[in-house]
This record gives structure tokens, sequence and C-alpha cells, in this order.
């Protein structure tokens, strides 16, 4: 039956962000939804914040669209007009190729969960806080397009 | 900002469904949230159910994947294999062309919301209880393919 049964979804707090970069997603962790349900015409990913914990780097998608819900605790969104609180309920949109980078952080003591969504065609993109871009087939540059050397995300 | 002030969206409970199968669905209030937010590479509806509303007739979709997560409140989930409790935080998926048709029901006595994602491409569907498919320009019609004679959905 199409209810997904969550527990039984390994969690991965895995990586491709080199360092420094990678430390503060090590207490996130997520599910992707997508390959274990069968749909494809868009991506779904489930994801624990622990405290302290950042969804990712501050980011933007030049060609894909991204959409957030908050299901349990507080997270703070940053964006480039400041902070704003997210609780459970509260939804989030960002579309393809609005450079206004966006990442969650996990400030509360408790753990907050929430539901991504992405779709669209990856054709890059770039991080507002540090050196560093995203290119169409996952690998992460610097702003002047050499590489850092680390495996797809 | 790209967080999204959910109460400045009206609410519409209108359908397409003709009669009576529209009944099912007046207590459904929903938002569309691509339009405003300048998402378009899925569509998101906000959707709260009153004590007794149906998300749908039971349906299925055959070029578009579906996911739904649940916000708050209580609904069963109808399927081919019966009828599962959806609480806040359950997930479910449909990818495309299972004809294995899905609708929500609020049996509670107090409002649910979900978030519903809809991706692909429009090439119609079918409903599981009635005589009734839609079509890829939102027509509804019998499943020997006469019109039903009302406007798209």
């Amino acid at each position: 039956m199409p209810k997904i049964n969550l527990d039984a979804i390994p969690q991965a707090n895995t990586t491709g962000y080199p360092p420094p970069f990678d430390v503060p997603v090590k207490a996130r962790w997520y599910r992707r939804l997508a390959p274990v349900t069968g749909l494809a015409d868009f991506g779904v990913t489930h994801c624990v914040l622990k405290p302290g914990a950042w969804s990712s780097q501050r980011h933007w998608h030049d060609g894909e669209d991204e959409f957030l819900v908050m299901l349990s605790g507080e997270a703070m969104l940053i964006e480039d007009d400041g902070r704003h609180v997210l609780r459970a309920g509260d939804c989030a949109a960002w579309p393809k190729g609005n450079t206004n980078g966006h990442h969650l952080i996990n400030d509360s003591a408790a753990d907050c969960a929430f539901i991504v969504v992405g779709g669209g065609t990856r054709t890059g993109g770039g991080y507002s806080d540090i050196d560093m871009l995203f290119t169409a087939d996952s690998r992460f540059v610097h702003k002047d397009s050499t590489p850092y050397g680390t495996e797809p995300k």
C-alpha cells in the first residue's frame, strides 16, 4: 500500500560537501522517499535535524524548484533578508533561479523534522556564504570553477 | 521572502465534479501554492478537510506522480486493500499509472490538514468506485467516453 513506512527506510547523514563545509550537516539525518516509492516526477526527502544541525549550506538552484513543509519542532530559515522561524505546518517555496540563498538551522534544543520536494532539471546552483558552486553533474567547485576534488553528492 | 503566508491565500472549495460526485468534497478547503509562489516544476496544494469531507473521489493518475504528507488531525486513506489511518507526519506516495485508486476521508470530529504534491504530465486517469474518468484536458467523462457535460475542473 502507498502509505510509507518511514521507520523501515534507513536514515543517512552522508554529504559530498568538501571539508569544512560538511561539518554543519553531520547531524542532518535524511531519507530519500522517491526511490523507495517509485516516484519519478519529483524528489522527496524526509529530514530530521538534530539540535545544532544545518539542512545544507545556504544555497540556491538554477534549474530546480524547491518546496518545504515543517512537520515538527522548530528551525530558523536563513535568507538574504534575515531569519524566520518555521514551525509545524509552515511552508516555504524557492523557485529555480532565485539567488536568494536559503537553509534551515536547528537552533532549538530538540529535533525538528521537515519534508522537502525538488523538481526540474539539475543545471547547477550556488552557495551564498562560501566559495562554492554545484554543477549540473553534482560536483562541487570554487566560484572560479576549479574543483574541490571531492566526490559528487 | 519565500516563507509562505498561508493565511493570506484564500481557500477554495470549488470542484468540476458532476453531481452527485461533487457533494462529498464540498467541505474540502484548499489553497494552490504553486501559482502564488512561482513554482513551476510541480504543483502543491494545502488542503483542510472538515469532518466528513473527502479529499476527492477515489482516483488514480495515468501520467502524474502524487505525494501526500499529513500535517494535523486524522484521516482515513482508502485504497483497494482497505483503510489506513494517516496522522501528522505520515506520508503516502502514488506513482503514476498505478490503478490502485486512493482518497482520504475525514471520519474524525475535527479538521485535518495535509500537503499534496503532483508532478508529471496530465494524460488522464480514472475513478475506482464510480463511472467516471478524467481526460488530459481535465474533462470528466463516463467510462464509455461520453461526456458529463460539466466544466473542466
